[in-house]
């Protein structure tokens, strides 16, 4: 855990220079529009240890697999989201000596990034090793209004002398992962063009042909004056730049502007990417830094006017959510059913920016809730689209009959991961894409995805499980075998309850679905049948045979479901009882000795019981908390959000705050000691998740909202918007009462505190808390 | 499957040349002394698929390990031997066209392996492009005699045509190895040398510079007179040739010989291992090519004395059975504890030439019969000398107090192999090395062994199982979870029958020595108490509570030792049941779904029942027997000679034929078409074990040799030497009697079908058959 950064309700402030934190706050400072992302890298150079990312979105290598022993089944290929072409770079000598913050003494530093208005700014007094002192203001942004396109302003004040400036703007494509299997570099060079203060370069991903354009366009000024004279120009292979040098009298100011135009071959063929990035960047600049950033600002106040949770009275906890709240917005604009969300966005390399279950299980939630139904159902598109490809997946592990297993990491719908106790057993996955098509319907009632997509995906899961099941003569029972739960710390094991109990569900969900279709619309319906050769009645009489007789393990003892068979031959003891010394386990035990723990990593039990809490009574609930809960070290950064969840169901309030407050400040304090690595994108919407389903107690049940509120103790007020079935609802919690405002025009039906409101559109009703 | 050589008692013979099978030849044909091996590869140079192999004994590499997803406790290296400089190059150029069997037309060809004299010889007649027909034999052998030595003979006679002949001995240290994890070049240069007929390379490994010499000495004669022209020279790093032309008339034949020296730093320092490589390589040409002959076919005269297994009525079996007592013999000397037995020996790179628990289950089996008690005490020796990294390793897993835990995979006692599944789990290893020393004690009777050094890793070993334990309150029994058994088909199970009898029987078996030992030399026994901080009486307290309370999972139903918790859960089938198609399964199936199957790879419980045999009554091996061999796949070419030992004590003579076949013909008939990756060096011990605890029923109980012979059907005799507490005798089985015969000069007791007798010094026995 690291505390270096100031609490405020809507900025991330970092007020000194120290190079120890600059990775860190390279990740925490990330900006991004959905399309393009990256790190808080410098603009001028920077010799201190940093880790430079770019990352441009769907644009991927197919990075050699890296395995000890081979297995039947492997991938090929790990999927890496790329460090794509620097375009921030500004290089800058003083008198000819390099600007560069891990040789200078850095008087004064502020790094600033203004969520309201998704701006990164940074302002820094610096003193060159002649005595002379410069002070710089850099502001940036990735354009949420035009996502193409992004701008940099550079501000360089002459302080105590005068002195000769040359900067130099450059687009540099020669760039490398640090995570590449064999030290490869992932990039071809296309192209590359510079003419006076215009730059382009295109760049192409080996393997893959996945095109990326850059171009710059620099404009400065010296003290309000435009700078004319022509610069230097040089290039080479993958790199251009623009040279110009002039004389800074004392207490003068340069204002350089470079205008940044990032297009790929998602939207641009090969052979008009130049002209169109040439467009695209003309037009910035004939927009001008302060247009493009009042459009940008726009765009983020409609954001925020949809997915803000405001926190009165505890400012760690308001600044905590508007963090995850603001780089989820950042990371995936939902306008495409090709993208996804990495689980580190785009903040870092790791996990290669592939999709994981992160996406149905935590992320689908916050979108449900704060976006544009299109947003969740994209979302969806992207696993349909992998239909076919999760058939293929699946047949060369043996399955048949068109059943579908999605991929545990994939970019394009292939697996890439390589680990065989997850990519084959954590099977789990294709249940959480299963519940999310659920999930998507109940909050939208938009039925035509079930008949036009979800059905089909749903069919092919069932199969899958109804494959994958098999009959025990010695219990008479369906079991599965050979699976790893959400638990990752235990491996291989048998019946594990939340996998039963997500397969079974899926089974009956697609029965559900079936007869759904097949009565709203059996002209589809039969066409369905036909394309995916049906048989109906034989399968779905197999899977009514499996939904009645599933195995599901039990603690007679305890009252409680058992997380898999064997689980009570472990050691049994608390994670209160661990010597703090050896947490977290994952980085001081030996794999084998977490695996043969009680300790389990994430939730697993109590993640079914989060899904499926409907089906159990209080007691349950709580009998299944509280053993679990104990066992629980929440090494993963999606465990604490459903417990959260489940506290605040049993008004364990406080427990679930001191949750909350690990899961919302996970990256700005640095929890985990990891965030130099990237920044924990999927997990924020657990946070999210946490407020929402947790203090808010939002459910739906039966078609309709449901709302408990509750309010953690220190807490004044909490008010947040929720999207449901097209209509959208303000509400507002405080320690007396709930405000639920209805703002759309169609009435809408709310249980709040088990009452069924009804409540007009354009008005509001507030209720006593209890 | 593929059978292209010649059936034959003492060679191994290939009558054509056919590319396709080149590279299974090259593994099939390898020729080695213990301290160098070499693959068949060819003298002269050829441009079709190869596999390049030269290993010598000890020189490896800590190759960078190779992971997809590092776990706690991963290795940071995977130790490789390595192929070393290759010193049997001869480049022949006719009229300076290449010769390159890839490129001529072979009109005849004959390989042959002389197993009785270790010699590698080779005959051709090919036709050149230009058509010139030259004819070439060429025999090579790496001396048993003077191990650090090898020459070749290389003669050609121009056939049809007078020719130019160019031949260029030549030392090449510039070699890779096709199994390099970063495809790094693992040598360094050091130094060479040549000087007319005389070179010299001396090479380095990196990481761990480990130094290999080369040297060659070449004499050539054309028709019987010396050539004395001097040779051109040429040399660059890591590379010296000599290079002669001459005018061959028609008919007239040229022989060279190439004398080599392989030295290194195992036996010489830096300093002086230049200096010896000279003297050893000057002896050698001075002994000349006949003589070194004669004094290696004279030594492997002794070795066949001692462990040969001669087989009448079968010469498929005979030859089968040969082929593995020979590799076995140039693999492993006996005469350095700091060596061991890599499952390929010195035929291959797969399984980087480390040591495995291969060494202690099969090997130690072969060498206590044929060779003096010396070359097994070696191999445990090898075990003592790693007792501390053993300790190491089981503290970096969290162990402590002493206890040792052996890596699975070692070149120097550090643990090389990484993925959790094996590395962590398959502790049945540690178990295999405390067998080991109890049968080597019970063959020899060296109990000085025990008290110097096989007591310390006994208790070692015995303190890592009292901690791996641990107490079911479920079961109300101690229960060791989370193993991989020896049936690697199934990965992290609990409760693994063989791993606990194992355990649970070397805690027994500690707890024995220490009283024998603490009788026996009381002094010693207190130096080592203090040595170790051994508590004896709390520890033995404790283990006593384990072999009481262990569990043990047991199928009521079937009457069998169950291989591990939940296995009858699995869909249950027979191996017979399976669609042919779909086998091998490890190359047909998915690993997930071999995991979940009931099928077996290798032995499990039955290699319980193997160790602990006399525990169990005939009927219960009978019901284990049928239960499990019915359901093993055999897909191990360890597993079939374990089958073969128990379906012989059942007298299922039939089925022990059919698998024995399967076991001692694998690499000649290339089973499982990989034969061109190396041989199964390690498994070739287990069809010695076959025929002689098998079909002999040779057993040893209550510290006497009992034999209970029988004879394949087919067969006429068997005969085979057997080394017992110093004592040899020859046993010859037909299918009338059993001759025993005492070729020692004392006593031996010795049980044959029950009944006791004791053979007097050099003289036999003669039994009936029942």
């Amino acid at each position: 855990m690291k505390k270096y950064l100031k609490v405020d309700p809507w900025q991330i402030i970092e007020e000194q220079f120290n190079a120890e934190n600059h990775k860190s706050s390279e990740s925490i400072f990330s900006i991004g529009n959905g399309l393009v992302g990256q790190r808080a890298n410098f603009e001028e150079d920077y010799s201190g240890r940093t880790l430079q990312g770019t990352y441009v979105a769907g644009i991927y290598y197919p990075d050699k697999t890296k395995v000890g022993w081979w297995k039947n089944g492997y991938p090929e290929y790990f999927a890496k989201v790329l460090n794509a072409p620097n375009f921030i770079g500004i290089r800058i000598f003083i008198d000819e000596e390099a600007l560069d913050l891990a040789k200078c003494k850095v008087i004064s530093f502020r790094r600033v990034l203004n969520m309201k208005e998704g701006i990164l700014s940074r302002n820094f007094l610096a003193e060159m090793p002649s005595g002379k002192q410069v002070e710089v203001t850099a502001i940036r942004f990735l354009s949420m209004a035009v996502p193409e396109t992004g701008a940099v302003r550079y501000s360089i004040t002459a302080v105590n002398d005068g002195m000769e400036v040359r900067f130099v703007p450059y687009l540099d494509g020669n760039v490398v992962n640090e995570d590449a299997n064999w030290d490869e570099v992932f990039w071809d060079q296309v192209s590359h063009e510079i003419k006076g203060n215009e730059g382009y370069l295109i760049a192409k991903t080996k393997k893959t042909s996945l095109e990326v354009a850059n171009g710059m366009l620099i404009q400065a000024f010296c003290d309000g004056t435009e700078i004319t004279q022509p610069p230097l120009n040089a290039e080479r292979s993958g790199y251009v730049e623009a040279s110009y040098t002039l004389s800074l009298a004392k207490k003068s100011k340069l204002d350089i502007y470079k205008y940044i135009g990032v297009l790929s071959s998602l939207y641009h063929s090969g052979g008009t990417i130049l002209g169109d990035t040439k467009q695209v960047l003309k037009k910035a600049a004939e927009t001008g830094f302060e247009k493009m950033q009042e459009a940008h600002t726009a765009r983020w106040r409609g954001i925020w006017e949809h997915s803000d949770i405001i926190v009165e009275g505890d400012e760690e906890a308001q600044q905590g959510i508007r963090f995850n709240i603001f780089h989820l917005n950042q990371t995936y604009r939902g306008d495409d059913p090709r993208l996804n969300i990495g689980p580190k966005g785009f903040t870092g390399e790791k996990y290669g920016g592939s999709t994981y279950w992160d996406t149905e299980a935590f992320c689908i939630p916050f979108f449900l809730c704060t976006a544009p139904a299109s947003v969740t159902r994209n979302l969806l598109l992207y696993r349909y689209k992998h239909l076919e490809k999760a058939i293929e997946n699946a047949q060369k592990l043996g399955y048949t009959n068109g059943a579908a297993f999605y991929p545990m990491v994939t970019m394009n719908g292939e697996e890439c991961h390589n680990e065989w106790e997850i990519t084959f057993e954590e099977i789990h996955r294709n249940g959480a894409i299963a519940f999310a098509i659920f999930n998507y319907i109940r909050h939208t009632g938009d039925h035509a995805y079930l008949i036009d997509y979800g059905l089909e995906v749903l069919v092919a899961i069932s199969r899958f499980w109804s494959q994958r099941v098999n009959w025990s003569g010695e219990k008479m029972k369906y079991v599965i075998l050979g699976v790893t739960g959400p638990n990752e710390y235990e491996n291989n094991v048998n019946n594990n309850w939340y996998t039963n109990t997500l397969a079974s569900w899926t089974l009956q969900y697609t029965i559900e679905t079936i007869e759904l279709v097949r009565q709203v619309d059996p002209a589809k319906y039969n066409s369905l049948v036909n394309k995916i050769s049906f048989n109906d009645k034989e399968e779905t009489a197999r899977w009514k045979d499996i939904i009645a007789k599933m195995y599901f393990p039990y603690l007679e003892s305890q009252g409680v479901f058992l997380q898999q068979e064997g689980y009570m031959d472990k050691e049994q003891m608390t994670a209160a009882q661990l010597d703090p010394k050896q947490r977290p386990l994952n980085q001081k035990w030996s794999w084998d000795r977490i695996l043969r723990s009680c300790f389990i990593k994430q939730a697993d039990v109590l993640q079914g019981i989060y899904l499926f809490e409907e089906r159990y009574d209080t007691e349950t609930i709580a009998r299944n908390f509280d053993f679990y809960e104990s066992r629980t070290v929440h090494e993963s950064s999606l465990s604490p959000c459903v417990h959260v969840v489940l506290a605040a169901r049993l008004k364990k309030m406080d427990l679930a705050h001191r949750l909350y407050l690990r899961t919302s400040r996970l990256d700005i304090d640095d929890y985990n000691n990891e965030v130099h690595e990237g920044l924990h994108i999927t997990s924020m919407a657990g946070t999210y998740m946490a407020i929402i389903e947790g203090f808010a107690g939002k459910r739906v049940r039966e078609g309709r909202l449901v709302l408990n509120p509750q309010i953690p103790a220190n807490w004044k007020t909490f008010a947040f918007k929720i999207l449901f079935h097209g209509c959208q609802l303000k509400v507002t919690v405080n320690n007396t009462k709930v405000i639920v405002k209805n703002e759309s025009n169609t009435s809408v039906e709310v249980i709040v505190f088990g009452t069924d409101y009804a409540i007009a559109g354009n008005s509001a009703i507030d209720i006593m808390r209890n």
